[in-house]
């Protein structure tokens, strides 16, 4: 008996991103690891803070009692205050931990808010290019993902966002700033106009949709990232320690609910039970307790400014183009002459370079490469940049 | 706007455990909890083993470099190599790690397995009584659930399940063993039979049913638990450390995929998948490496079985009939005179004593309760017992 259609399809038709990964291994199998610039893939490469070594090794010495075992759905109740207690000076709005649900990181917790808050033929309208997986989030739950366009420079485009608000079964805005793929980082005027045509469509439907912000990214920033609880009552912000903490792989993140949103009891109650019944039950257990005593680490941004910097040194040299990073770990960029970001895609990797092209995230005509590796992949890759531009000919019914 | 309508209806039928759980928080402020008799939750209070807490303090010290970041979805293949091997020995099939997907615990595992093999409409049927979240994890991926009686002892009605997997969108049978909540292990015998029925339907139908077997209990058992693998090609296994090693709050487990299914490729394709899409992404990083490391660890299953020993020769002097438990922690028993299993529990209650009713396992006049709790608690509850069988009167109607 076969698997699911639903999946068959889906495997199908990420088959080219797979394809570029199954490419990216076989390219550093022919010629070395240190001799292909891969800057496909969002994973910090920076080790944790030294305060998360020094917590592990101490639970790892105390190791107390009962440590390991199941607690509540939604979390240790001490790791949620702590937790609450951060994130309220981030979201200006003052969150207790019955606010609060620990989460199998920003992944785990958005799919954890879509089976809380949608029904099956509900839409989530989401600013266009998105991070890939939130069309398959979405899905999972029986609803739909809505793109809309952004302006040129990926700032929101209001009017859009209303439209596609107003549609009949309309349940959500998802934003997610600091941006993947595009850099972009919404400043609070944009949060405010948000909140405005947000509170509008519900005075005039009597249905507010919630404002879902995915801010995985909030720490990795050049300018202030603005509170997004503070503007609009009905909102959720996901977050996690992935790329704050670099623990990207041990899949601890959280979801905050804002005190001021309607049926908050309600959320929080179907926040646990939806935890439990995905299968999730809880989030790992000795990483709730390190992250609950790490609230004021992070790894040092800096480091990505100056990747950042060096990245769009080697572009302006090159000649590509691309959108001025204000936050996150990527450079989206303009797939030099036309819109055959997939070819040309194939053609960097025939020169060693790895991105993702533009078409994985609703935005065709870009690519993406992430700058979580050393700067010295990225100054290394300049003269492989030259040699892929120089013999770059988009197809010629472009022209 | 109000939460997901599935969500809120679960939540309201659910309410009826939750207020169990919520009157047991109540009863141990009031009386105390060293004078509550709480054997409604199966959270082992074991230690993990000293192995666990060595391999901890290993991983601690050398923290070794990205053992923190992604992985493949399936997990470290170093990782999923010594589970294969570890695996092959309690299957009697040989596998090696492609066969192997890390997951977040068993029911993190169950999810990914249903959404990567059933279509909305599907059903998968269970022997009944069952591990009550069964039910919720077939509905998320539009699946439903199927229930068939077993027989007086809880061994299975092979003609029932013949009967229900004839039924036309029948595409699993699921199966665990040791039992929650009854305790019983399939011996090979039965497992032999299920094999020569799943075969059966599939030569008659074109299309051979899964044989999933979800084994989180397979080392509590107080007898021999025979392969699942071995005896049907189609076949997978469920299974986590939370009770081995009790490590039931760090969400790690696997799923192994019989190599012989037919459509192994896509199935372990599409595993990585949903694992990956459902927002589990991978099994936590660090606990991957230490049950990699911890293939021979176990805790002492023998404490479990001093525990039911004690227990039962309670049940025994006080009078209440029980499934006789053959592994898992868990005493399945009678509700003395009549199939007032929710009244009985409340009334336990009103006793300091705390179990489940066996309506929430689809067993009405049966009542669960868990030893993983010491001998010492165990051992005090007899008087209450006696208290409270003395004082129990089933409604007449039932006379």
């Amino acid at each position: 008996m076969p698997i699911a259609d639903k999946v068959r399809e889906a495997l199908g038709s990420a088959s080219l991103i797979r394809k570029m990964f199954e490419e990216g291994s076989r390219l550093k199998e022919r010629h070395g690891a240190e001799n292909v610039f891969d800057f496909s893939l969002g994973n910090p490469d920076l080790d944790p803070p030294p305060e998360f070594r020094n917590a592990l090794s101490k639970r790892a010495a105390e190791d107390p009692k009962g440590s390991h075992g199941y607690m509540p759905n939604a979390g240790y109740p001490e790791v949620r205050a702590a937790l609450a207690t951060a994130c309220s000076l981030e979201q200006g709005t003052r969150l207790d931990r019955s606010c609060i649900v620990m989460s199998c990181g920003a992944a785990g917790g958005l799919n954890v808010v879509f089976k809380t808050l949608l029904n099956p033929g509900d839409t989530v309208v989401v600013p266009s290019p998105y991070f890939m997986e939130y069309r398959a989030y979405a899905e999972n739950h029986g609803a739909r993902l809505v793109p809309v366009p952004t302006l040129p420079d990926f700032s929101l485009d209001l009017g859009a966002i209303e439209t596609a608000l107003a549609e009949k079964n309309s349940a959500a805005l998802l934003i997610n700033s600091p941006h993947n793929p595009t850099g972009r980082v919404y400043p609070g005027r944009a949060i405010a106009d948000l909140a405005r045509i947000l509170s509008a469509q519900g005075r005039r439907s009597g249905r507010f949709p919630y404002l879902i912000a995915d801010e995985p990214y909030r720490d990795i920033a050049y300018t202030p990232v603005p509170p997004v609880l503070a503007a609009y009552p009905h909102s959720l912000v996901v977050s996690s320690f992935s790329k704050s903490l670099s623990l990207a792989g041990e899949r601890i993140g959280f979801i905050a609910v804002n005190p001021e949103a309607a049926d908050k009891e309600d959320i929080m109650n179907a926040l646990s039970y939806a935890t439990r019944v995905l299968g999730f039950v809880n989030a790992p257990a000795l990483m709730q307790w390190i992250v609950g005593d790490l609230t004021r680490a992070r790894v040092d941004a800096a480091v990505y400014a100056r990747r950042r910097d060096c990245f769009k040194a080697v572009l302006d040299r090159v000649g590509i183009g691309y959108a001025e990073p204000e936050g996150a770990f990527y450079l989206f960029c303009q797939v030099p002459g036309g819109a055959y970001d997939r070819l040309f895609v194939d053609h960097l990797a025939s020169h060693l370079i790895l991105g993702v092209p533009g078409a994985g995230f609703g935005a065709p005509g870009w690519v993406r490469f992430a700058y979580c590796v050393d700067e010295k992949v990225i100054k290394a890759s300049e003269p492989a940049f030259e040699r892929a531009l120089q013999s770059w000919q988009p197809p010629a019914a472009e022209a």
